[in-house]
């Protein structure tokens, strides 16, 4: 086989292709030519098939697919820390919605930059946003290369983004037709919620996905606040609202679906709705524990996101992955539950899944795009190592991954970023940061 | 004032000084004497007073006190990911008591030292242990240079350390003489819990205690099946039974405290126990969300501790904190208990406190030993800053503390340990390890 220039070969000590220990490859790796995986294998049989490829070789490193963040807010890294252990409506109505009103394209653009250099060094390398100026989102993850599914975040009432309805919808069109073709941008439809849309919203919205062959997402069920809302609007629960409106659909990706009923999950079972669980969101929020493991029992393909920064406060699939694991145990005081290689799972191939994908990303194998990580174990808390699925759910942190690879194009080496400006980017978000407190202090005095 | 040889500015952009966002420090810090901290202040006020010191800035840095880890078992790192996700007896009886019998001197020291070395890099300068062969972890701990508070554990049944209790007793009486007037290493009492000490037992250690003016360590309700244990042998919750051996007293330390009544709350506060919060520990091994929130309002003192690395997987007190911020509020479905602060304080001054060192350690101020790190907060995840006790609970983790101080040495610069040879305890333990598998296996085959 002949080798071409930009073939790459990238090796560590340990390759776990899959979140499975029994995956695992001594002295392994990957070869890639341009996007894609053309072998997975040992070191000694890559060196030998592709000679003259570049090489990247780790020696106290684990190469592994790299994680993907189902849900989350990157641009909301602006509002990390603004206001904490607040209820509910306090830190919505008094922090972040008088800000968000004065959000601009330069600070949607800056802070998903920003949520991007958090989301490499940290491992992930896919994420599936809903947000405000998705323009501006997916600027930023073009500009530095990261997978992502993306849409603008739609709702009833006036957007500080495209103002009245019908222009959200022309800026959803402007979005889809300048992201139709593109490798690493996929543009998703984000109808915010039941609670928010209406059912002729949703529908509509629904109707458009069809039409693109795109991503429905939508929260769901994320406290009991929504869905006694819901009962009390139309007497039923968010998940049977949606199935009555015909939006339960395999397209369709519900974030959080914390307060289900034993109905809710059926429904999302039969019609194979994929969900996105944000523990730690959820847990800070106080919006309550997913039924996770019961959601698995029922066939559902569960991933995981981190939700936006603002109410987790980092986007760290890792630690994320870490309470993931955690939380489900003590919920039903059973010690066996959410195994670190189901947890592990949920982060790859589950996500792959939730965003119609699992046959490009998620894992190691011939074929798939070329987006993977190398965390390094030479540490004293990774050490000693009897099983890497446990180590990567409970200890590996964020800041221990030192390469990135998305699509075959190397992003980040030895914890230096390649495609983003890092100092410039935090620098930026100084300032904008002030600025955000100012209009907050203004809207204080107004009120 | 004149500056002495021994004397060391420590300073950084900001500097915390208690764990209140209103005690911050721009560009500022301490002065310390031999082993004290003698000013905190600005920058500019320390270099001018304190001339001749010895100087360390880091602009980017976050000045704050060590936190401190108030229940692990530091030599179980070697069983860090030693088998996962089982019920808690088959984690026991199949993978941990085969092993734990064949433990020897070396294993403990050098997987204390291991310990040490997580410890110190992720932040933490004091910690409280209870372990086997308790000698062994002292001289890991004095070697590198880290504060503790450390015993030998203490039950009914033959201990693969010093055989029948009575040797106990004369190992603790060494343990005790060797360190009585240590800088850094107090002696403590660690009967292990109330369902493997006899009434008896249990008294003799606490008399052992106050001879010694030492703690009194013991775990206490971690979980239903030691509550139910109790109410079958004694016909009363294991609090109550320990208030009827008159053991409940200023001088105890009680972990977990996951499973208690009110009355057993009502009791703790009343004779002014101190609690250990294990919540990583509770949440893996499925144990149970102890009353935090209850207790602190209450007027118990509540510190932090990881538990050992076996059931957690790793001692990272800051991503402790972040579960423990969040755990409540789900729990309580109440996005306002356990506030940043509130989490903040219970892994440093609730910490000092419930090791009766609130005079000496938990806050940087004048009079106290200096026990401090410094936080690198020039990274994405942490940028932008509003509120920095906020950061150093929901955000931070272990990996982004750069520099250590214990007792006014410098055991951590830039992230490269002073006083332990990292590599050469990481080489070990894969050694140790191997053998630690062996020795499972053939545990197997004779059964």
């Amino acid at each position: 086989m002949t080798a071409k220039n930009d073939m790459i070969i990238l090796t560590a000590g340990y390759c776990l292709p899959e979140p499975f220990q029994s995956s695992l490859i001594t002295d392994g790796g990957i070869a890639v030519d341009g996007d894609t995986i053309i072998a997975v294998g040992t070191r000694e049989q890559l060196l030998d098939q592709y000679k003259e490829a570049k090489h990247i070789h780790q020696p106290d490193g684990l190469l592994m697919p790299g994680l993907i963040n189902t849900h989350t807010h990157a641009a909301m890294a602006c509002f990390r820390g603004f206001a904490d252990d607040l209820p509910l409506m306090t830190w919505l109505t008094e922090h972040i919605f008088p800000v968000e009103t004065h959000l601009t394209e330069d600070i949607v653009y800056s802070s998903t930059l920003l949520s991007c250099a958090e989301m490499i060094k940290s491992g992930t390398t896919s994420f599936c946003d809903m947000y405000l100026f998705a323009k501006e989102v997916a600027k930023a993850a073009d500009s530095c290369g990261m997978r992502s599914w993306l849409g603008e975040a739609i709702y009833d009432f006036p957007s500080p983004n495209y103002g009245d309805l019908e222009n959200g919808f022309v800026y959803m069109t402007e979005l889809f037709e300048t992201y139709k073709d593109h490798a690493l941008i996929t543009p998703a439809t984000t109808p915010h919620s039941v609670y928010t849309c209406s059912p002729e919203l949703l529908q509509r919205v629904s109707r458009f996905a069809a039409e693109k062959e795109a991503l429905f997402v939508v929260h769901l069920s994320e406290n009991k606040a929504e869905v006694e809302t819901c009962m009390n609007q139309y007497g039923v629960t968010p998940t049977e609202h949606l199935n009555k409106l015909g939006l339960l659909q395999a397209n369709t990706l519900a974030a959080h679906c914390v307060q289900l009923t034993d109905n809710d999950i059926r429904l999302l079972a039969e019609n194979r709705v994929k969900v996105t669980h944000c523990a730690e969101s959820n847990m800070k929020l106080a919006s309550g524990i997913a039924p996770v493991p019961t959601m698995l029992k029922e066939g559902i393909t569960v991933s995981i996101g981190t939700d936006g920064a603002a109410s987790n406060n980092d986007v760290d699939m890792f630690t994320e992955m870490d309470t993931v694991a955690k939380i489900h145990k003590v919920a039903a005081l059973d010690s066996t539950v959410m195994t670190a290689e189901e947890t592990l799972h949920a982060a790859t191939l589950g996500g792959a899944k939730a965003l119609g994908a699992e046959d490009r990303i998620g894992s190691l194998a011939v074929g798939k795009k070329a987006d993977c990580i190398i965390v390094d174990f030479n540490q004293p808390h990774l050490s000693p190592v009897y099983n890497f699925p446990s180590h990567l759910v409970y200890v590996v942190k964020g800041g221990d991954v030192t390469h990135s690879m998305i699509n075959g194009k190397m992003v980040m080496e030895n914890r230096t970023l390649l495609t983003i400006d890092e100092q410039q980017v935090k620098t930026r978000m100084g300032e904008l940061a002030r600025l955000l407190n100012e209009i907050r202090e203004k809207s204080r005095k107004t009120e």
